[in-house]
């Protein structure tokens, strides 16, 4: 219930900023599976810090060692324990921190909760542990790709430059060739720009991460409260500082009329599973043209390309000093040493995906149990 | 999994738009609370359908029957049925859908998942079903009351016309004045002007939906995955016709610096527990200041109002004719002889509440487990 | 958690004894099934009151209505709500209870644990309620049926009067033929004659019923926590009065050593899953002459016939004056006027195969999920 | 759902016998308990093998690793996640296993469920696995002891060997202190000596537990599915080798009548709660002389001791030669080569009562949560 996400494949985690380690253990995993671990690893390098000039300089190897699960070369359908060693901690940084809370951050949300809290880089409520997620979306995506469902995320905004929001004006590939993860050449160097001068500045900004689901057959999502979308929502929202979540025409949607964004289905296109479900797709996405449902109609997704907006406010952290209070209330100033993102967009990408391929395989497993 | 919704308090939903009835079971309702049989049928009628010029004609009494659970005026902490028949249904109104997929509707992709559907208004897709989640919204209420949490919904758009996002500049006790639920009496008459207007076009049209929760205690949410907000918008996107969920500043956050957001405790405001309840929510108010986290951090309430926004998008179901296809892909053209609403939005208010309560009051008693 | 009972195929119960009804929610019911309802019927039939003259004398026609989840004689995958009306209450007998603690009774610990209670025939502790579980059972038997997994329970034992361990010396039909359920015919009336007599001496007589599952295919169990055994151990223990479960050699094992339990595979028997389900099965219990594992090794069902045992407590509620205490620690008597039976296991027959029912499907269902 | 164990306090598992290591995360640990590092490596050391003459002389240190959840010597609410290395693995010890099924195992089950396993040492199977259940039992443990809840099993019955059934008469802290773990000296002596015998002769034998548990206060267990009972007999069943499970006067009370075996309340016993819980279990065990009902009535305990019996197989691997079938079922012969205590009882009383500290902290934390 608490530190563990899904239903059939489910990922449990443990871990704070400065322990031992940070981990956990993917239950559910099918069996059979190849075991890629060039490729775990290299969804890991993705999210690791010090990866670029516009990330942390906290610089870890952040190898992840799979301690269970596996029999040569192959998952065996037991769960996948796996740690990543904390190595480059400098606990030191946040002695000053013991007796501060700092601004937005959950310093003082944890001490009232629990009573006590590990102060050390934000101890649990760090970034750091979302490690455990690249590893279960990882492990997520080796089970999804002889399917072919592929999931890509990408950077749509920073501050107030963003990308055109359809996603089908670029070739994200493109995305992974540039600091940012953003599609656009120029825009991503007018975002790199910006966020070098807010880091300059001692200052941290927000931005909007896409993804797109493609290749997700036809009946996934449970269509009462666990709607696909709602699912995603909540992997999402889940993900350390997302304000707010959309899919399809999202909060854009609210100013139009009916008959401007209902997807109409063209003649000869859905004849019910005949069709292998790769042709099946392909019709769907010929005969509806469009797709302001963002791929799930009634919580269950429809054959199109699933795709959501997630925004993710400026990093609380300032790289500056600022005003606030102790644990007695009394009036100090907070200057934070520890490293920092003054952007947290271009390393929530795979995050962003990782979780996504998570309910993903959690729904197609789960889809298998609908018939007999 | 699927039709269940929380951990410590549980709703769990049955029922099609025009089976024998709709209803559900609550589990983990706390034993001792009395029972408030006309609360819970106001709440009821909040959603009901024909209870305004603005709204479908399906006139139902929707009266809720508690089979189990109470005894004597009281809960008994042992689980509570109800039912709530369907007495209105004009299910031959319906008959020419059997052979269609309506637009932007669940009837493909429930056609495709299960291999059989209930054409008949929608059968479990049809928003009639929110009805057994107004049931447990109503006793979750009942639980909160005497603990001073009030959760109060409004419309805060529909189409182009919104009204401004600060909550606090609002009465919004005034939102249950008018038939619109908007707390401005003056931008209600427009809405209201304005669905009357996509109606007699035989059009739809979609809005956003506030939240404002006050009197939340610190510490409720599950800070990895379950994070409150997370919990809130999973709730929230699993409501018919949303599209997207954001809380505090929401999307807007992506384009402010982090000094513009943060916000930031005044001295002489957070003494640990040693205080009652409603005087440290009192004291946090007053000492910090701004609320762009809107009242959660690190997915944990931190004493201040919890607010948040739901965008639902126009409903399907146009009142004029559409073109679309049937089960053979054919062409043909669907004239919906339903009753249904030109908006959502305002019978969306109650639900709204009802979902935010149900999880509040699940985090709440999930919360007295966190310490011995 | 608290109402629920199984992972895929669940059922959620509600009702008390004297409520308005019992009922409950069977949710993750595949799709496509043919819905038998006298075949429902039938299996509340077989746990009703009033049946022979060693049952309860509470006389109640128990007609199951189902509210949802059905379209045309087919079940949708969507929830089945279902209740059954409590019409024949006899609510003032229990008038005198409403102060008394019965002993060996739920009275007391429900007092302590809710501090509120609903005295009326032990409320929701009354046996009343497995009602629920026959509905549950009779649908995973309706989803069982096209698979040839059969499920059989009958009454190896009433006191001291027990038949051969060895359900193989017995036409387990035959079980049905009489009223105590017992499979041989002899041992049956004596069974009856020693229920009659302990019923005239205002007592009451414990019992054990087997239960043997029959066509369960190799792989169902996971074999950590929720060995299939431990899921039936729970199911059974789960029934009102059960004070014991065993399976396989169960007790009688631990005097025994290895070489005398093992069961040893003859060649030939065991080629992968190259063969059919039935083919496959017959092989292995050609080839594994003994069964002491019951039928599971490893928490995995290993194709041959699964059987176990489980241990009735006599009735607590004796027909005649006992001595006990009421609310405030005084003595009092208790003379029980509600209409009990001298001896559960004839009419707990059915719900411990319904109970072993749900568990079986549910782990299907799940073990489909096992591979990709 | 298949690793984990638990509702609010929870157990996940991992590894296998000879992979890199065995571990877990126990989630829902309350916070600000003092961490007792050395009573945890006790727990441990009670289970591991090579401890005496009578186990198996894999020999292991076993010291486990806590990576997260605590901090300063006090837990914090957060995963407690954790390793114990394999370190004495013998994996070419097993290499002839790797084509055969062992008769009365796990292999061929594990086999045909997920098509391909780890056959050193029976992979996760093996009872090695249970090492991470003694780390969870151990924190359990720790949290009940300011609660004065004490849980205390032994070894009472080993092949025909068996002291007498009343926990009552023997002083349960000398379980200890032989290597049966028998409170009864002289039948302690006489089981070693069985059990000496039977491994001498290359064979094995089975046993029983008895686990008491004192000081456990009148309200836990969920009274419908998940009776206290019900999820102890779950957690037993779930052990390795286990047969069989009743509590109270268990099997035998099926030859008794209700007026032999109801539990009589006398009089100025049971005011209710308006004693401390200390005086309240102890009137209650005053005044309630009998305990037939092993202290849970209705599936909620009672305020008197709980105690249950757990039945043991014999070890499945013998060390001797046993004929057998391989992969294409073909004879051969089995000679295990590997490590096996010759009786599994002396090393299981630990994880019995394990197992019962972690249902017993889950359903007092879950308790909380009853009223408001």
């Amino acid at each position: 219930m608490r530190n563990v996400f899904g239903n059939i494949f489910t990922l449990t985690t443990f871990g704070e900023s400065h322990g031992e380690a940070v981990g956990g253990v993917v239950d559910g995993m099918p069996a059979g599976i190849d075991l890629d671990m060039d490729f775990i690893q290299h969804e890991l390098d993705r999210r690791k810090p010090g990866q670029s000039r516009i990330t942390t300089q906290r610089n870890e190897a952040d190898r992840v060692q799979l301690l269970s699960g596996v029999f040569e070369g192959k998952t065996t359908g037991t769960p996948i324990g796996f740690v990543v060693k904390n190595t480059n901690q400098h606990s030191n940084d946040y002695d000053n921190m013991r007796q501060l809370f700092r601004p937005s951050h959950a310093d003082y949300t944890y001490y009232n909760k629990y009573g006590v809290r590990d102060h050390r880089g934000g101890g649990r409520s760090s970034a750091r542990v979302t490690i455990s997620r690249c590893v279960g979306g990882a492990l997520a995506k080796l089970a999804l790709r002889p399917l072919g469902i592929s999931i890509q995320a990408y950077v749509s905004q920073v501050g107030n430059i963003a990308i055109d929001r359809d996603y089908r004006r670029y070739d994200l590939a493109k995305a992974e060739d540039n600091i940012v993860r953003c599609p656009d050449p120029a825009k991503a160097k007018e975002m790199e720009e910006l966020i070098m001068k807010v880091k300059a500045e001692g200052d941290t900004i927000g931005g909007v991460v896409t993804c797109v689901i493609k290749g997700c057959p036809v009946g996934l999502g449970e269509p009462e409260f666990d709607k696909l979308h709602a699912q995603l929502g909540a992997a999402m929202l889940g993900i350390n500082a997302v304000k707010g979540f959309e899919y399809g025409d999202g909060f854009d949607i609210v100013e139009h009329r009916g008959s401007e964004v209902n997807d109409i289905f063209l003649p000869e296109s859905h004849q019910q599973d005949s069709d292998t479900n790769a042709k099946q797709l392909e019709k769907h996405a010929a005969n509806t043209p469009t797709n302001h449902s963002g791929g799930i109609q009634g919580g269950i997704s429809n054959g199109q390309d699933i795709y959501f907006r997630v925004a993710f406010k400026p990093v609380a952290t300032l790289l500056r000093p600022q005003p606030t209070i102790d644990l007695n209330g009394n009036a100090t100033t907070i200057d934070a040493r520890g490293r920092h993102d003054p952007c947290v967009t271009p390393r929530a990408v795979p995050i962003v995906e990782d979780m996504a391929a998570m309910v993903i395989l959690d729904n197609w497993l789960l889809n298998k149990t609908v018939r007999m």
